[in-house]
């Protein structure tokens, strides 16, 4: 938030997205109740907004549909480093005047970097919505990239780096995990970069990479609040309209994931760590790549799995057994390519690690060999509802929902049928889905272990 | 051989350079006895010749300084199917007019594709040498690349990776050990490419890649045998020269790999696999990367572990322990970029595959603690000099040692050099280079298992 070094900056790491933060999508009564509208500007910057009246407040965020999964050979960070750079002076705006005018107003702002998108928002009074656009325009074609700038914050992510990578075991061990689940695609690379590439990145791969992608007609606009569409459409055409189309980017298609025939593990033994844990992953297709109902009955696999103190996990590992401190399983949906599904334990007391690792396995065999009653994914349902129901009340949640499908692909219209869909998912979904995706011949499973004595 | 479909394709996979088959560089007392020269054709076209007079014949090979490694991202498999391109047709000569010429004259021909280099040779009687250089100076630049010739050509490697990759588990287990070994370097990629990748290559890549990267700039000519230095220099203006020279390439620069901080295993279970094998990697530098000493002393390392059967392995695990029915260890040095040392066994008889693996990494700790003796060395030493003196009495290694060590950065100097390199090893240097690359806690190692019963 500060405007140099310390900024906080949150870099979704895909994961986050699959934790029941964010559900993948957001409920359709949402739609009914708030006239959510989008149309696109005449160089095709797409607007979504969202009018919430219960408090004369707006967030206004802009979606770039560029993330590390999208960044040249070699050039792991720039995405991430160029969400930095997005801080520093324009030509009309001097470093760290947008932020000061964000907080003299009481508002919030920052960013986040991730595999397929870059976004920037700011929450603030409705009435500065206009200003907050003007600046977010300004810093979409204005922005000054010299050496200095450049080297300064090299440094500042390098550090980022450091500090949350390089000196937690449980960050190096995921990296490593995902250049392994991934054999092509290029969510294998951190989104934050390879620490070697990162340090050679500079000002012509910088200039490279914001004259190709942060144009209108790469980005979204989300504006939720206290707003009524009009009104927004006539701040962003005097703001964002008058910013030049860009050159038109050819279709996003990246390297795919190959077949995979094997089973994987991916060892940390480190002396910071005192409990030991494991998390197997799958790679298993997204909301864009999946078939109809298939992403669906994989949200829903997760949740009766292990989405909370109601899934099958946590009841029979730490309620029944009492063998886990620890357990869960997540999905991914809301990405532009095949993504993961994830299982993850950690033992308790006397109990092994390799007890908990078990009775997870066994927990997955038995959805794929028995499937789930009918009971059970009702209630799934229920509660992945109510989740999007809480979500939908956080503004900046209901944001993200729209901007991260919107630049996964995605449409309105998926958003608001996503509810339907989820409806219609069926016992025997959920039960093939596990048995096609969860197969333990071909995981890839992550272990970070207390340190072994005397050894490595 | 044959114009079209089953032609014997050499797809040189990096380890088979470093199994002994051909030393990593060649002897000196070559260059002393034969007079070898190089010298560089006016559009920039290196040119090594090798005399050998003992019989009429001569070798005739041109490297493209192109491989795997260097294929655009999703676009895997371009480097080898173009090799099996370089067939087809030309403007001057019909599809196996090439091939029928060689056959006709007794002589033979072939082509291979490794990461760093494809390459293409004929062995004919030495007065066929300007012929051989008209028809490869020919499909240097006048191949016809007819939507026809590619669908066709395409349905060849796809069959090719059908029989060789996919109905082999040990090459399906190779191929995702080096996806897993490599987190990001391109050597993760198979040579022959994904399946997925390979369907889709078409017209335009292949004319791409050919207007790219064949061009007298970016090949090396090797010629060994019954030939003398000028009249090969005449002959190579008369045909090489005539080709014009193609656009200036960027410097190699591939991504590097980061650190690796976890120990991975890679393992396939299947009903085909009788005796189950182990085969650790660990990344290592190459010729290219190493500091002054490290890679001869890598090269030591593995055929003092190792190299056959006066290895400490080999007589250790086969000869007094009676546990396994194959063990050794494998270096590939002559690599662009950084490369892999492997060790590897399976057992024989009762023992488990599990007391082969302790027993080999038994050995390599004790190196990596206790080093090697003086007398240890020295033999090892001879036996690579040895190993070097059988490559040289054959006119086709002699060309490979060249051709390999050219197209990946190294000079003629360097080949002269190495055996006074390798002469001044020290049994320090054998051992740190144990202790420093072949880590435990930082090894990938591939697993080749019988099937389970019942399992996946």
């Amino acid at each position: 938030m500060t405007p140099t070094g310390n900024r906080l900056c949150a870099m979704f790491l895909g994961v986050w997205l699959g934790f029941g933060v964010l559900p993948a999508a957001a409920d359709t009564q949402v739609a009914g109740e708030t006239k959510i509208s989008s149309f696109t500007l005449g160089n095709g910057m797409e607007v979504v907004v969202i009018p919430d009246h219960r408090a004369p407040i707006a967030t206004h965020m802009v979606w770039y549909k560029v993330g590390s999964a999208d960044e040249p050979p070699g050039k792991s960070g720039i995405a991430h480093f160029f969400e930095h750079l997005m801080f520093k002076g324009t030509t009309n705006h001097a470093a760290g005047e947008f932020d000061r005018a964000v907080a003299e107003i009481g508002g919030n702002n920052n960013a986040f970097t991730s595999y397929d998108y870059t976004a920037y928002f700011e929450t603030v009074p409705a009435d500065a919505l206009e200003q907050m656009m003007a600046f977010e325009a300004d810093r979409m074609r204005n922005l000054v990239l010299s050496d200095e700038v450049i080297a300064t914050e090299r440094d500042v992510v390098l550090e980022e780096r450091r500090s949350r990578i390089d000196n937690d075991p449980s960050a190096l061990l995921d990296e490593e995990v995902s250049a392994t689940l991934w054999q092509n695609q290029p969510y294998r690379i951190p989104v934050i970069g390879w620490m070697q590439e990162m340090k050679q990145l500079n000002r012509a791969d910088a200039q490279a990479f914001y004259d190709r992608y942060y144009t209108p007609n790469n980005a979204v606009l989300v504006v939720a609040g206290d707003v009524e569409e009009e009104a927004v459409k006539a701040m962003a055409e005097r703001t964002y309209g008058k910013v030049a189309r860009g050159p038109d980017l050819p279709p996003r298609e990246r390297p795919v994931e190959p077949e995979q025939n094997t089973k994987r593990t991916v060892t940390l033994s480190d002396q910071r760590v005192s409990v030991p844990s494991f998390s197997a992953q799958w790679v298993v297709p997204s909301y864009s790549t999946a078939e109809p109902g298939e992403a669906e009955a994989l949200d829903l696999l997760a949740e009766i799995l292990g989405g909370g103190v109601r899934s099958r996990l946590y009841q029979e590992l730490v309620v029944k057994q009492r063998i886990a401190v620890s357990t869960g399983a997540s999905y991914s949906g809301t990405m532009l390519d095949d993504t993961s599904f994830a299982v993850y334990g950690a033992p308790v007391g006397q109990a092994a690690l390799e007890q908990v690792e078990t009775a997870v396995t066994r927990e997955i065999a038995r959805i794929a060999d028995e499937g789930v009653t009918a009971d059970e994914l009702e209630s799934a349902k229920k509660r992945f509802v109510r989740a999007t129901i809480f979500a939908r009340d956080r503004q900046t949640a209901m944001a993200n929902i729209f901007g991260s499908t919107l630049a996964t692909g995605g449409s309105v219209r998926d958003i608001e049928e996503w509810p339907g869909r989820i409806e219609k998912v069926t016992p025997e979904q959920i039960k093939t889905a596990a048995a096609r995706y969860l197969v333990p011949s071909r995981s890839t499973t992550g272990y970070l272990l207390p340190q072994a004595k005397g050894g490595n």
